[in-house]
């Protein structure tokens, strides 16, 4: 049987996973409202991040109870640490998701332009990139994780293009430079999530092998024998 | 005499101090950078951003240590768990110092332009911002915090503005577009910084009185006996 204790990390655990989920659909609706210049999806985006910043509070409140209460040592601590990371990073992709929503209202009302990025690609690269970072949460993969780090500079470099790019369309089509700004904007949020979600790797990193890899700090410096072993 | 747990207390606040002033410090270089157009004030911003980094995985290993061997209860542990997220914001106030810095050494390469914003009156503003909160956290007086939180519209008015006479400007001189597109993201970096003032003054909230002030709940809800009593 599993103790009192343990339930509550899976809890918290099961909680952190759905609030992922919620934070995925957030992008997905935002990048569909960018691309179909949808406004009602654009205010589906700012339904469901209502509901992120509700399911972070609550998740905060889980985790602070379970140090109180419980004062967990070891894995156990540095995982609800982790998971207090997490959920502040995933409440900041809810916010990213309704910058992108936005920018989508601002393009819609505006003349339509051809742009010359590829946000769908670029938007599929940061999602995987989500995914894989609670993929490798829900599987206390530190492998997993490192991959996710390992795409970030994809993404960074996407959004390198796209300035090039845009800058190179607003000297050439002046009239559309707000156009080409949202699209801008667009490419910097998306670029941001991809941060948030090499953060959320990291953190697992931190709870699974417990060196810290922040800053390039090499993660496998000293084998932690408290770390929870996986395949 | 203090115990060796308040001691450790005492060190994580002393060196959270430290921190922001680094923080602190790296905001006004890179304004300067931006001013002056000077790549050697642009270069000082990413050595502090070295330092800021270093200090921040010193201070969440503090943080870590105190939680695991002390295991704090009620006021201190709500402590130290605003300790761990203040770190993670003035962290980013460093990576924003930069952003600011490496657009600063991009306009000095371009042809310099006439800026219709007023960079040094929005700077100013979020140094205040980031000087309150951690004054804030110094005292530990909830209504520092709480005025800090009412400063952030102002700052977000000051971007929307930026953007409107940034977006005119672009399309009177599309040759400068790059500069303008500089000072954009300048102004965005500078509202970001806003953004993780708050964050700090609504984790001093959190300390001091128990009670979560995110996404606009009251923070007076219920009082606590348990948050340190001033004044």
């Amino acid at each position: 049987m599993r103790s009192r204790f343990q339930k509550g990390l899976d809890e918290l655990k099961e909680r952190l996973l759905e609030m992922g989920g919620m934070a995925e659909a957030a992008i997905e609706l935002a990048v569909d409202s960018y691309r179909k210049r949808d406004g009602r999806l654009a205010q589906q985006v700012f339904e469901r991040e209502t509901m992120i910043n509700e399911s972070e509070r609550s998740i905060d409140e889980l985790a602070v109870d379970l140090l109180a209460m419980q004062q967990p040592m070891a894995t156990d601590l540095r995982f609800v640490l982790a998971v207090l990371k997490i959920n502040s990073d995933l409440e900041r992709v809810g916010d990213l998701a309704v910058n992108i929503a936005q920018r989508s209202l601002d393009l819609a009302q505006e003349e339509e332009v051809e742009v010359p990025v590829d946000i769908t690609r670029m938007s599929a690269a940061v999602s995987t990139m989500v995914r894989r970072a609670l993929e490798s949460f829900l599987s206390a993969k530190a492998e997993v994780a490192q991959a996710v780090l390992e795409m970030d500079s994809i993404v960074d470099r996407m959004k390198d293009e796209a300035f090039v790019n845009l800058v190179a369309q607003m000297r050439q089509n002046p009239e559309q430079v707000r156009q080409y700004l949202d699209v801008l904007l667009i490419t910097r949020s998306l670029e941001r999530i991809a941060d948030h979600a090499t953060n959320i790797a990291e953190d697992v990193i931190f709870w699974v092998s417990g060196a810290d890899v922040r800053h390039n700090a090499r993660f496998s410096q000293e084998p932690d024998s408290d770390a929870p072993r996986r395949e």
